[in-house]
């Protein structure tokens, strides 16, 4: 058998539901493991996921594009198939607070994240032996002034590994506009703040000098607009006035591997859709 | 147009959601409004909530359970049918501590508890006064040594104000099974500690005497054994060392609060599916 | 015996605890019930709270002051001494949205709140008849065009019933800064979102458009800067895509009412001291 | 200048705070860094942590020692005085589930936990790559039917090794209470539930058959009663019903690297104090 998750999104109208599963069971025998399905009342909207398993011979993406594709246009559906025996390759970016680096590396050994992870780039050179220790390639791309050119050696070498998701495990240097545009949905960053408030640098120490009483970090896609993407997931935690900058950036530190970690396992699982500049998340 | 939510469950079986999902468009005409389902697939079991409008003349429950039943039938169902326009009747039961009570009767006042509260009964007069602002009567029944009677006469006014639910606002006398057999997944109680941890009597004290670092509350449909009904929500908070038993007691109320009037809301709008001791919470 | 509250702030040196400490037990033979202290070591600050008894007697506050303005004066102290007798005397404000009142009222009337709630003013009078019932005096103030005059008969409230602190319990006007620079450190405001994010008006309607994954409130004392006032208390609750606007709002109710109702107590209890515009929090 | 951290514990007396903070400034020309303190009034006991720094040559522990004795005496205090530049050496032990262990070396190395981490001791070898990896020794003692000669063995490896703290990262097995009085307050275990509810083995088993909406996880020091030590931090997240076992297991890890990894280093920073099998945590 075959697990396989279609994702889609289309305008919500009547029997639509009924005509999905109907297709699933009809031509696919499938067995439906779990479905989510949600509604945007305002937009008239609709959205689903649907994880099934059914015979191997029965399931290549081609095939069921041809067949689907009746409903799908009846429907005008935005949608994909992914099939779970084919794992997404992923790059890892990362300069130098190695913590969420160490925290996916080991995530991805004890088997939580479904995925390759194909190859690490750093503009510095620290997270190196911790990569190779996990038998990964690294890549120093030092960026000092020549921004355009390591971009470009960046997409030469995820297109080399045929890499699916980029991840940016505390990337310290902003991807221009050109980048980002060329990997839609597929880029991941964690934003050490909780988002909207404390957009930029030094979240911490601007959150420390307002005297916030929670301090929080974000996922979210990256789109052109820096600190702007679709939010994926928010966490906070409780400070207090004896909480330093130094203890600030300490407790956000957890709340980066945690929010992180997560939006990289829910995209891995197909669980998100994003539309509107939001995400909606099924578990 | 008419609302409705339909909450099922039935063994898991291919085919099961396209065919209730045609059934309310075909013989319905039906918009869905939201879906939810839940499969236990170590018990192979499979639970729904669909909520849905349609035209006011097609939906009158003898109707609607006339022609369910071919499919309820067919997929070994049990389910139940409940129309929006008509609300749940209430009653609370209060003790001395009128946190609970207050709380839900100033949720209900400000529209967030779709229900009418058709009585208060309190083994203690001390919740009357708030009651009756509210223009609700309340029933003093003391108990003394007297429960037999005491819970004949509760019995008898939920029969005359035609009760759907029992809502234990911090009632501290303990129901007998006879009454409970009677209310099956129909009171819901909330327990002042983080359930299975400090069952029974005192759990404040008890979580001090532990030296716990969080404390909590539980909401659960009451069985015949106490604290050990289904759990439909539960909270917690932080204390510290710093926190007397008379700190937990005021923090536990505000915990209290929440997990009683959430499980409250959740029933009034059929969210909550019930089976082996557990719950399924559709939101 | 009484019991009393000492707060206090100065630039930090050497021998202070001792000073303070010694001062208490030699000049009041004091027991020293809590003591809590805050350090800020980059603006070299010292922030204490000292929670003692001692003999009736003992305790006149001109005697204190005489006896204290040695020590007061030699370290440079910003300092107030509040007894445990003295109860403070709150005004609320209100407008059409009566959660946070009634909380208040409930909260007071159960002991947790040790203060005399000497009048409620409105802006509208959908909170009198809770208030009255509690037997607080209410007082419609309609806002139409007219807020200098308003704003006149309110402190002329104020100053007739002796007012020592103002809460505004989700009153939907923004009083002028001649109002706000006559009551510093005096207001207690709760915002309905997690500052900095959401500033000014419907911050569920904004923090529903970003998308965010938490939503908030804040408790904070006002200043003539709209929401950038010292915050007291924040929290935050998770939310999906599945709730809409209503549910936000509905959501965020449960954490203005606890933000809020927090501050109120740590006031009352001489828990708060401020500067730089934050608040250091003694527990 | 040298920081250090003097803890203690007494019965509660007038005069204690401006005791100790007298010797202080009068015996070291002492600046304080940071006091906290706590009293337990039921107990009628008083705690207190001071961070302080003074004069290199000045702090001696012997020379502490005799000039404390004569307040320590007096008082009849349990203390100790911890000076910063002696960092403790620690020993972790492990099975074959490495979170905790990957998150607790990761922190050491990026300076959250001021230590050294002398060696790792493992019952199964899978922890001792990553172990070597940054540079410390690991020994794999299997146990099998031969506990106490591997007790033996841990002992003179502890001892060899000048321990100061063991550490339980996951370590499944059960320590005999011969090996664990022989360290009171100086082994650290996490147990994946939140005490004291599930105690014993499979703990997130239980939870899913006690259909729980919230997992936890406690770290506590050990003692021979299992599970029933001092708690020292503990921590949840929400579950739902459609979360297996294996998600509860997955979503318990970041909740054991949490609760773990801030025991540790409140125990390294000197923040603990145990009385009445609880903690004192100062923070």
């Amino acid at each position: 058998m075959t697990k396989a998750v279609l994702l889609l999104e289309c305008p919500d109208r009547k029997g639509l539901v009924a005509a999905i599963m109907n297709f699933l069971v009809a031509e696919y025998d499938a067995n439906i493991l779990h479905a989510g399905q949600h509604q945007d009342a305002e937009l008239g909207r609709f959205f689903m996921r649907v994880e099934f398993e059914c015979e191997d011979h029965l399931l290549h993406e081609r095939v069921f594009e041809q067949r689907f594709t009746r409903i799908a246009d009846e429907y005008r559906m935005r949608w994909q198939l992914a099939e779970s025996h084919r794992r997404l390759r992923v790059c890892l970016f990362v300069s130098q607070h190695l913590h969420c680096l160490a925290d996916l590396l080991q995530r991805h050994k004890a088997g939580e994240l479904e995925c390759e992870i194909a190859l690490v780039i750093g503009n510095h050179p620290d997270g190196e032996a911790l990569t190779n220790f996990y038998g990964i390639p690294f890549y120093t791309l030092p960026v000092r002034g020549n921004k355009a050119a390591v971009e470009e050696e960046q997409q030469r070498l995820l297109r080399e590994h045929r890499v699916d998701l980029v991840v940016l495990a505390r990337y310290m240097q902003i991807l221009s506009s050109e980048f980002v545009e060329q990997w839609p949905a597929r880029i991941i960053n964690v934003h050490h703040s909780f988002l909207p408030a404390f957009i930029g640098s030094k979240p911490y120490h601007a959150a420390f000098a307002r005297g916030v009483k929670l301090i929080g970090a974000t996922s979210h896609y990256v789109t052109a607009d820096l600190d702007e993407g679709p939010i994926i997931d928010q966490d906070v935690t409780r400070v207090t006035q004896g909480d330093t900058i130094p203890d600030l950036i300490r407790k956000g530190r957890d709340l980066e591997r945690v929010v992180l970690s997560r939006a990289v396992r829910w995209h891995l699982e197909h669980r998100i859709l994003h539309y509107d500049n939001k995400t909606v998340i099924f578990d």
